[in-house]
């Protein structure tokens, strides 16, 4: 049986134009790799009717077309229109669908305050579709829809990420897509995840054990200090792939910090939450994202009771009671600051245990003996005071994001301390 | 003369999985498009060499062709090899290069305390690159490249943002990027940003205005809230662009915020700055996500002193002061709390301004009176009081995205108010 070919087409012009990152085509990917399709491509393409006339012509080609964005009311979203046009059906005007549309816009034209007749034409557009076509139903005001041709299924999806993501859910309800899940072969897939070594070292051990051999693909990607390997093992290449997972384990199990692709600010959470313990951050560097990555984690408030974003020098003295003289003799930018960060976080946040972390972000800001890139990360609590420091490569963003994941990698090594210790 | 094709190819099997985000094609999208090439695409292509064949074959169709990724020193980096087999060049081991590159390559085993004997295969492949190619220097241990063909000039970057964008700055100076880049003419680009008002309500008013007459561009797009509309006009359409920025400006005065493309916590912290103002926050459900904002902006702390994640209760109450009888009468979400959290944080952080945020990120802990979605906002300082209920639409990620950045307007209104007034 051949392989289901899948592609998926990311539409708009701010995208093209690199005014923002697009969430769509990796929640896509992930939706459909978990159902053994790894998309062939993701194409992002503006609203220009001749780029995106060819890019939806192409994508036509595959057994599965997934679209994104260009379904809004105004005149410059245009992939219903050029997808009827390519797929060689007329557009209809869907009076039920008008009507279903209708309904929210008058919602709308109250919360807004404005006269309904100001988004008629836009409930007229938004309601003709390609003859055949099966609304999803709103997200919005705009509908998403399933149109299954003679070779190629399509499934054109809303660009807001919430909505594209409630109504792909419907569409894998819909006949014509699962149909053609329903011919894909699921590879089996194991991952692990190293933090605190270099691609190489992990590439030299996968090479020594066989490496690719009987059809196993092999990817090793290194992201902010973590290392992630996948093993996507079609059937017969799972004897190989459980090879390599066991020679991985045995070279590095002190690195080796997961076999699942949760985050790691999921995995403290885990950890903090079994042992019944509760975390809180206080940060200076990195402005909240240690914080902003524990929070974005449903529940999370079971084991995070908060933070201080300790940005200026008189927060830290104020709220975490760093002593003025401490500041004045180490600067800031110390492993004397972090660790009394830290050590005022436990007692001002009353939590088990503290991270903290404040280094120099950059651009500005370095000096030859603290460069931009250095930064001291602490933990406190639970009888464990762990301090490090760290040299970041990297421009601002970089060095805040990877001093964001280690101090979760800090707060994930004391937990599985805490764990083994039974404290 | 014909304008310049560019294409950008972003490869990484971790992205057409899904596994991450791709912030090197926006970044490169950008680049191009202040310099007057809109990219026809994006691809976003995996490590497979059947579907990566493909693509660059097809890139080379353009006049410009930038790759992302693929250069690392392990097996499933194929970027360089491919190009040499579709560019119809030799692949050549570059020894000064190998040189520079085992220079990096030691540093980097002696931190890793790893054997130098580990890293020498990749050493040898990340300095084998396409004949006629040169290098533009190193980032981490991989060689960027620019290969001029006859009718395509290839630029090869690694996949790291950071190495990415340093090489791409060293690209520019080469001799065949700057001959591509010279023959792009660079069309007018007037932007227009609003706050709190439907993409209806702006396309309406472009349409009466005459809309995209005399070959002029217009882009409506939504993003958390804001509406940005883009006017790209070619030569001979500015005149066209002038009157719609007219109208629109006259149309919707109040919700107009801005007219470049600095973010809202940029503009914010400029206001502040230029009335010698500090700010502070104190957020619950967006959990530091307005406070990474503000500092995500270099020199933010010129004008921010810094916030207190209030997750849970106890916070709340210990650090900002909101009296528990409040939180027990009103519960944790509410506009009483909310006023409360930003005047205890204007104390508490000795801060001339503070903005609040709390609400139910969902997906969890929705009641009928106090949905998903709910979220009040407070500003309190500078003799201002302004508190805002907001039922903001979406999923867990977009609630606490939309509430942060309503938070970040509600400050820049106050500032602007501020400013008028000369406080």
């Amino acid at each position: 049986m051949a392989p289901v070919e899948a592609v998926v087409l990311v539409t708009g012009s701010e995208l093209v134009r690199g005014g923002r990152l697009d969430e769509n085509g990796p929640f896509l990917a992930r939706e459909l790799s978990t159902r053994g399709i790894e998309p062939a491509r993701i194409s992002v393409v503006g609203d220009r009717p001749a780029a995106l006339e060819r890019a939806v012509a192409e994508c036509l080609q595959a057994d599965l077309c997934i679209t994104s964005g260009g379904l809004g009311p105004t005149h410059d979203d245009r992939t219903v229109e050029i997808l009827a046009k390519a797929a060689g059906r007329a557009l209809v005007l869907d009076e039920s669908l008008e009507e279903e549309i209708a309904r929210v816009v008058r919602g709308l034209s109250q919360r807004f305050r404005r006269p309904y007749e100001e988004f008629e034409a836009g409930v007229r557009k938004q309601a003709t579709i390609p003859e055949g076509a099966t609304s999803l139903g709103l997200a919005g005001t705009a509908p998403g829809l399933v149109l299954g041709l003679d070779d190629c299924v399509v499934v054109v999806l809303p660009g807001p990420p919430g909505e594209l993501q409630r109504l792909w859910r419907s569409a894998l309800e819909t006949e014509p897509v699962r149909r053609v899940l329903a011919s894909a072969q699921r590879p089996g897939h194991r991952i692990l995840r190293f933090f605190g070594l270099p691609e190489s070292a992990i590439a030299g051990v996968v090479e020594r054990a066989g490496g690719e051999a009987e059809s196993l693909e092999v990817t090793i990607c290194a992201h902010d200090l973590e290392v992630q390997v996948d093993l996507i093992a079609p059937a017969g290449a799972e004897g190989q792939a459980d090879r390599i997972r066991e020679v991985l384990r045995e070279a590095h199990p002190d690195a080796l910090f997961a076999e699942d692709d949760r985050g790691v600010e999921e995995i403290v959470l885990d950890l903090a939450r079994e042992q019944g313990l509760m975390i809180g951050t206080a940060e200076s560097c990195t402005g909240g994202l240690v914080a902003g990555r524990l929070t974005s984690v449903p529940g999370s408030s079971e084991a995070f009771v908060g933070g201080v974003v300790a940005y200026g020098n008189r927060v830290k003295v104020d709220t975490l009671g760093v002593p003025g003289d401490i500041l004045e003799r180490h600067g800031s930018v110390s492993a004397q600051v972090a660790a009394s960060m830290a050590g005022g976080a436990l007692k001002a946040l009353g939590c088990d245990l503290a991270a903290s972390v404040t280094g120099v972000a950059g651009p500005d800001g370095g000096t030859r003996d603290k460069p931009v890139g250095l930064v001291y990360l602490h933990a406190a609590g639970l009888d464990v005071a762990h301090g490090l420091e760290l040299r970041l490569p990297g421009e601002r963003d970089a060095v805040r994001r990877r001093a964001a994941a280690s101090a979760l990698h800090l707060l994930r090594r004391v937990l599985e301390q805490t764990r083994r210790k039974g404290v």
